[in-house]
């Protein structure tokens, strides 16, 4: 079921790849690195397995493989940025090293980015600020799969919000999540597995909750983090609102409802209110609260207190945010990162169209 | 069960309580808005139902009635404060200032706080930056009560995150909420009425879900949002854990289970890593991203799309953030605000103290 790949065989591959749709050397790196971090750290389906969606959006004209990435305004801490219809995977660490540039001069730095595409995992833009002792944040938007409480309509994407920040002798704390309760690509693994789904990830096309794995493809949605009212659904879906208005109203991006769609195949919203998908980056200067060197310490005492934290009987450990997909990075750097035998099949059709070999 | 109080009485009252344990005329004005706030909006387990709270602990010393708040560090977009051991309600309002008049000059402002208290609603402080055109976002750690997944230990607070975004015609996006799945002050009410809690709000002390609201009481702990692993109770364990690092690590507070506790009868942990409570402040100015009509007119178009959104049969519509309390505070400023029957008897026990009148 499961191919495994080396990490640089994978890069190399999808350097080429990028390359072949006309990116340029540095964009085509940048992109291979951003795209393969997920499979790195284990999720799976924000890395290679979403590159024919990126060559088919290519094609489609929905991506500009060369675009001139500018800021439209800017104040000493902040920058709205037009990614040009660019690769996420571009515009976004381009437009993340302006937050950590700005940081450096002030403190702070905060950047809306409108015409942009998916960027990826939230995580690697957010880890960018740990090498310069800084907090990192980011978040986007995506296309409509999730209904707020009380709602049958799809409104909002899964809008992850990733939060980096370092410790000292400890390897940073890294939050990196979708705002819903199940992330769509757990779904797409019981949809392929034809295996039922908890209540409380799904509902219906009437909004009942349902075990359907499948619902989402028959007019249901994914449910904001907390699934019901009950269990406070609408703080799910504040956050995710949130992260909307920040990266797309703030920005001039489309959002809400009119978000653009990642497959290919599924027309534009009519209407769309604003230019692509938006993002939003924040880096904060350690030191510019206080000194770094004493802020790391206490960040390893909190990080030492939870992992030690009294666990429940039957459970190991405490985790600490970034822990999980730290440790399956180390491994599938060592070991390889297995593919999936339909993703492989999917590369292997870009290998041929692009003439290019598909290595292990 | 409950007396029908006019705002302006209880405001009157609070303010004068204020006065009597040593605040200046000022500063026991601010604490009385800021707390009369949690009960004009209907968030009555943080307003008047607090106050003898709030005198116990200045009783207990751990309140200083009179604080000196400092800047103890700042760049142009950043700044950490001291409040002195002074009233939240007082603390709050002065660094969030501080980060708006940040962001008029800069794009942004950003402020950390240590060494405070209870600050009240965390809405209240973030809805000052609208006023001025600007995003307003506030959160506070608290005394632990919460367990992290997999966990049987709490090590956080229910540490509310608030997001005030302006909008046009339409009235404001405010998100005010704990990062658990149900707040305190409704198991609060779950306990006086001896009633069952529904199942993901609480665990017992050995990390068993049930719905034993009082369960909190015997070791138990909240659960963090997501209720349980399988809804991504992480995700909710990292949202307050943010929360808790954003304000008291970076500021220099307690943090995590050495957060001070709110009930003056309880002992200060040991061994405090830092200096009392921590908050965290940020103003985002709209027009350091982009010009600030055009964005209140993409509000608009946001807040009447999700209003408009296709409800699930039987409920009557979907709510945008901040519509429950907006009509409530509407209803409550012109009919009065309803308050228990135990929390009247608190109220009178402080009037006998002080000898004030507690008037309707």
């Amino acid at each position: 079921m499961e191919t495994i790949f080396s990490y640089q065989s994978l890069y190399d591959f999808t350097f080429s790849v990028f390359k072949s749709i006309g990116c340029n050397d540095e964009h085509a790196a940048t992109a291979a690195k951003v795209l393969l971090s997920a499979d790195a750290r284990g999720i799976d389906s924000h890395g290679v397995a979403r590159l024919t969606g990126y060559v088919r959006l290519w094609e489609a004209k929905r991506i500009n493989s060369n675009p001139e990435i500018i800021i439209k305004h800017e104040t000493p801490s902040t920058a709205v940025v037009d990614g040009d219809a660019g690769l996420g995977l571009v515009v976004a660490p381009s437009a993340m090293q302006m937050a950590i540039d700005k940081a450096e001069k002030v403190g702070t730095g905060w950047v809306s980015v409108c015409n942009s595409n998916h960027f990826g995992i939230a995580g690697f833009h957010a880890m960018m600020a740990l090498k310069k002792d800084m907090i990192g944040i980011a978040m986007t938007n995506a296309s409509a799969l999730v209904a707020p409480t009380f709602s049958i309509e799809r409104m909002l994407g899964t809008n992850p919000i990733a939060v980096a920040i370092p410790a000292g002798e400890e390897p940073p704390f890294i939050a990196d999540f979708a705002t819903t309760t199940a992330a769509n690509g757990k779904l797409e693994i019981l949809q392929r597995k034809k295996a039922d789904a908890p209540l409380g990830w799904v509902q219906d096309a009437t909004g009942k909750p349902t075990t359907n794995a499948v619902a989402l493809k028959s007019g249901g949605s994914l449910l904001p983090l907390g699934s019901d009212r009950e269990h406070s659904s609408h703080k799910g879906y504040a956050l995710g609102s949130i992260v909307d208005i920040f990266s797309a109203v703030l920005s001039g991006a489309s959002y809400g409802p009119w978000a653009p769609p990642f497959p290919a195949y599924v027309p534009m919203p009519e209407n769309m209110p604003g230019k692509g998908l938006g993002h939003f980056f924040g880096a904060m200067r350690i030191d510019a609260f206080r000194p770094a060197a004493e802020f790391k310490c206490q960040m390893d005492n909190w990080i030492r207190r939870f992992r030690n934290a009294k666990p429940v009987q039957g459970f190991e450990k405490v985790l600490v945010p970034g822990d999980p997909e730290r440790e399956l990075e180390t491994i599938r750097m060592k070991e390889g990162i297995p593919v999936e035998h339909s993703v492989v099949k999917d590369l292997q059709l870009l290998a041929d169209r692009f003439n290019l070999v598909l290595l292990q």
